[in-house]
Order: C-alpha cells, then sequence, then structure tokens
C-alpha cells in the first residue's frame, strides 16, 4: 500500500503526470498571500530558559519574555487571468487540519483547490488562527489551555470511513464501510495533514475570520466541519460581504437566539454524506444544524440540502473532498453556485 | 502606516489591482501539494487530560496517548504548462519562517513565487519539518526541549534592517539604516510570517529535506539563511538529485570534514547582502561558508559569491526576497541559473 501511495504521489508531481496533463491549463494572472488580524501581545515575568541552539553546543540563556504578534490567520490566493465567477471562493477548512484540505488529495489526485480554478473560480485557502502557516503562540500564556493532537485512529470512526470499532494500527486489519469513497489506502497519508488544535480559542478563530471576510469578500464560502460555525457566525457579522454558504458537514451552528434575518439575503447549502443516521455525534450535529437551516428559511431565507445518499451518491465520508468521487461531489457543488447566478 | 500596509495588500487583493494586472498571465498545468517523509509515534504513560471543548461545556476527560503522525514536511507546487526551467526549482525558507517568504511580499508586492514561475521554473515552496503546514508534535515526548518563539524585535538587528539598536517597540521610534531596502513600514506585518521553532531537531529536519529532494528532485534549489545547511548537506547526501544551490545568507555551512568532492558537480552560489562586516554574528557566519566554499573549489567544484553591496545593489537586508528590490536580486540570480546551462 505504502507504494501504491508513493507512486501516486510521485505521478502527480512528475511532469508526466497524467491528470492535470489531460486538461487545458489554466491562465493565472497571481498567485499570492497575506496574514490578516492578530494583534501585538507581550510576555512578562517569566524565568529565562537555558537554550541549546546546536547539538553540542552549551546552553544559552534565553529570554521567553517580550512582545510577539500574534492570532492572526494566513490566507493564499490564486487569481485567474479572467475569472467566470462573479466572486471570490474561499475555502475554509475544519478542525485539525489546514488548506491543505483542499489541495492534492492523500491518494495524489488534483483536489477542489483545482477543480474550482478549473471552473473559473479565483480561489482562496487558508489556515485558521493558531494552525499551519498561521503560526501559534505561547501556550498558556497567550493561547490559554494546551493544544490536542489527533490520534491516527480518531478519525476513521468520526470522520466515517468505517465503524467506529474498525479502526486498527494494521492498514491490514482496518475495517472500513463496504461503499466508502475515501481512498483507504491513503488514510496513514492523509494523516500527515493534521495539525495540533486548541479547544479555547473560538474567540480568536472567529475574529480572524471576520478580518479575513472583510480583506478578501464580497465572496463565496465553502466551509467543512469545525469551520462551519465560523462560516455561519461570519456571514452574521458581515452579511453584506458574504454572497452564499456551502457548508460541508458543519459541526456546528450560531444559537437558536441569533438573528437568523440577517443573512436571509445569503443562500446556504449544507451537504451531508453517508453514514450519519449510524453515529450518534454526528446525528446530533446534523439536528443542530437542520435548526439553524429552519430557522434561515423562517427568516425568509435559502438554506438547502444536498444528502448526498439521497441524490445517489453512496459511500461519502466527512473528507468527501478526498474521497474518491471528489471531483463529482464539487460538481454538485458548482451546479448549485451557478443556479445561485454566482456564475458570470 | 498601518493604513498604508492595509491598503497595499487590499490592492494585491484586488482584482484590480495593479502589479499583476500590467504582466501576461501564467498558463499553470497544476497546482498541488504533498506531505513527504515522517513516521508513527507512540506516546505513552500520560495522565488524562481534563479539556473544554467548547466555552461553557463541561470538562471532558482526553487521553493524550496513542499514536500520531509526526516528522514530515509540507511542500507545494505550481507547475507551469510549458516550462522553460530544465529542472524544478525549490525555494527552502530561513528559521522561524515558512514557505510564505516567498510568496507576496509583507507590503503586498509579487514575491520570488511569482518571479521565477514569469520566468519559466515549476515552483515549489515547501515548509520545513514542524513549521506551518508541516504541523509539529508534541514536546517534549516527541520534539525534545522546547520551542523558540521570535520577539517583534530580534529580527530588526538580527536580519540587518537596522543597528542591533535601532529598533522600538514604537514604529515611529525605529531607526533603520539609511540605505535600507527592506520595507520598514511593512515590519509589523512581516512578523505575523513568523512561527515557533525548536532549536533540537535538526536531524529531523534534515531527513525530510532528504525526502523531499528524493520526491521532487533532479532540482535546482533555492535556500535562505537556516535552510543553507540543510541544502548543502541535502546535496551532500544525493548529489545526483541537486542540479544547482542558490545560498541566500546562509547561517551554516557542513563541517570542514565534509567531503566537498561529492557536490563537486553541482555548481553553488552564495549571496550576501549589506552591512555584513558590522554585525559580528555575520561576519562569523560569513567566514563559515566562504571555508565551505573554499572546500567545494579546492575539490574541483564551482561556489561563485554575489556580494550584492560589491555588484552596485547597496542597502539588502537579510529578507532580500522582500526588500523593496527583491525582482532586482531576483534577476541577478536567475542570471546565473541560465548560465550554468539550467533553462532550455
Amino acid at each position: 500500500m505504502k507504494n501504491f501511495i508513493a507512486a501516486a504521489l510521485l505521478a502527480a508531481l512528475s511532469s508526466h503526470g497524467g491528470a492535470a496533463r489531460a486538461q487545458e491549463p489554466i491562465a493565472v494572472r497571481e498567485i499570492g498571500s497575506l496574514h490578516i488580524g492578530g494583534r501585538i501581545a507581550t510576555v512578562e515575568g517569566l524565568e529565562p530558559r537555558e537554550i541549546i541552539f546546536s547539538p553540542g553546543a552549551p546552553p544559552m540563556r534565553m529570554n521567553p519574555n517580550g512582545q510577539f504578534r500574534v492570532e492572526q490567520m494566513y490566507a493564499q490566493y490564486v487569481r485567474l487571468q479572467n475569472p467566470r465567477a462573479r466572486y471570490p471562493l474561499l475555502l475554509w477548512h475544519g478542525g485539525g487540519l489546514t488548506g491543505v484540505t483542499y489541495e492534492t488529495t492523500p491518494d495524489g489526485r488534483p483536489g477542489w483547490q483545482m477543480f474550482f480554478l478549473r471552473q473559473g473560480h479565483d480561489v482562496f485557502t487558508s489556515d485558521a488562527m493558531e494552525r499551519g502557516r498561521s503560526g501559534w503562540a505561547r501556550f498558556p500564556e497567550i493561547l490559554a489551555g494546551e493544544p490536542v493532537f489527533r490520534t491516527m485512529g480518531e478519525g476513521w470512526g468520526l470522520f466515517r470511513v468505517g465503524p467506529q470499532d474498525g479502526w486498527n494500527a494494521n492498514p491490514a486489519q482496518r475495517r472500513a464501510f463496504d461503499n466508502t469513497r475515501f481512498p483507504v489506502a491513503a488514510w496513514d497519508q492523509f494523516m500527515a495533514q493534521a495539525v495540533p488544535r486548541w479547544v479555547t480559542t473560538d474567540r480568536q478563530i472567529q475574529a480572524a475570520y471576520d478580518a479575513y471576510v472583510q480583506a478578501a469578500c464580497p465572496c463565496v464560502i465553502v466551509v467543512h466541519s469545525q469551520g462551519g460555525n465560523f462560516a455561519f457566525n461570519a456571514a452574521l457579522n458581515a452579511p453584506d460581504k458574504v454572497r452564499a454558504i456551502v457548508a460541508i458537514e458543519p459541526s456546528g451552528a450560531p444559537p437558536a437566539t441569533a438573528d437568523a434575518a440577517r443573512v436571509r439575503g445569503i443562500p446556504h447549502l449544507v451537504v451531508w454524506g453517508d453514514h450519519i443516521e449510524g453515529n450518534a455525534f454526528w446525528r446530533g450535529v446534523r439536528t443542530n444544524v437542520t435548526r439553524w437551516q429552519e430557522q434561515i428559511r423562517a427568516a425568509g431565507g435559502t438554506a438547502e440540502t444536498l444528502d448526498l445518499p439521497a441524490a445517489g451518491i453512496a459511500g461519502s465520508s466527512h473528507m468527501m473532498m478526498m474521497d474518491t468521487n471528489s471531483d463529482e461531489v464539487a460538481g454538485r457543488i458548482q451546479a448549485w453556485i451557478a443556479a445561485r447566478g454566482l456564475m458570470r
């Protein structure tokens, strides 16, 4: 299996790699990035550390106090020469991951970033505050509490690739759902994309996303999992800036007290994969998100649902942007965006 | 100043942004990424933690033990439809930073990633093991010691934007060199790119870079600062894979005992900016790197130097890929690469 993955990744790297070669090139105006939001924090009163800066060298005293740039977030953009979409498309990732979620799949196929570029969108990817290229700050002094690290197996059941008890450290012993679309042979490669996360920093993550919306929008947001609630709230915080939200299995939603009338003008689509009914966590999440969709509709807004099994696509995992039929699912999303009048 | 920076960044983001618009689009075959190297580590014997997963929720017991994917590195590539360069160009960053070093400059101009794409190179950017999108592992259990966080002011002198004592928390009070090319008004924005680093992980960083070279090369490597010694060693470890190294102010070099004959076939260019003579740290670094260049030449190889002040370009900082004349410096590097016969 390892060889299979290595071969697929090297094929993707090779200038003879088939997938991309079969298609037309995309005319890119600019690729760039920026860091958004955040603040300057001061750390005081910590004891100097003895740090060995290179192996064998004597320890040096280092003062850990001072001013630090913290709580910003990173966004990267690919601008087309002639975008067909009316607004940039922002791809927001889920918990314990980064914008890499939307890049090449763990088994080496082009991801949703490339799919939506080929559909004519200026595509932005980003890393939530504290993750990936956004950087992270000293804890607990600046980021309260401590980070959480995802084990190799936690996601197997949580992301509904297989039953909760289907995980095994030995790839040959793992039990996936018979109809899973996740490229199971690439699971260990997928886990290389995981990054630590805090569970105490929602306020700072939201603040950075809100600053990002001010900088990059008007826009359409495609958001995954933990990112869902940040996007729903970003729309509530700047309803004039968000033109549509496509939420891929959002793991949260605003409270019933939130004013859904504020997002009445923003069409919402929520996408669900397979095997949710058999998973208590996801049943509960879905109930909460459905309640928010009903609030939006009750306020006169649009909040639709794409239930992939009901739509004839079985076996989709929580990581449907990495599933073997990732482009098919993206195609359904693109059709919904186009039907909202968001393409030229 | 803040407004100036915000305006520049928004201009870069805007579809009416001038810089990119004035130029021809680039024909891109594929944008993608992968994680390379690393291993699966097991953490055992830690006490369960009480974690509050969302504000106000009761604490949940979390078991921090298990298997984790660690020590991989992240690389992102932009493949041109018709590259003019014979080999991909790999851009390696320096200490406490990530591949963002080569993206849009802190004051909103296209960076070296775009420059070398426009020159016809397939361009790879990457984040060293433990930094940015590579993710990081629990410490001290997996990554020994503790991370180091860079203060707002540490780089002002170290990167030779101004004198060591020229730093001030108040931007209006900072003293830069009269001739500095660094966009000083964007310093605080630049600091948003900083990420924590360990000083105990050179072995794992080198191992990931070596795996990266096996996956992405034959190639040409442009490397900055702390990355320099990793690139020099990557060439020693895989001399058949590296076609040239351009080292931008490398902060280290292999020991005198290293066998320079192994890299005899790999042309090396070392680039130095301004104000080195007045900085004891950089004088020492340069002496060490010059010794390695002499060893390469003594072994019959090519190890040239581009001293920018001597070449008529004054005021270059350590972050010359962000300086206001960044494209001029990149042009000198491109000319050297072309003169080595590395363009078609």
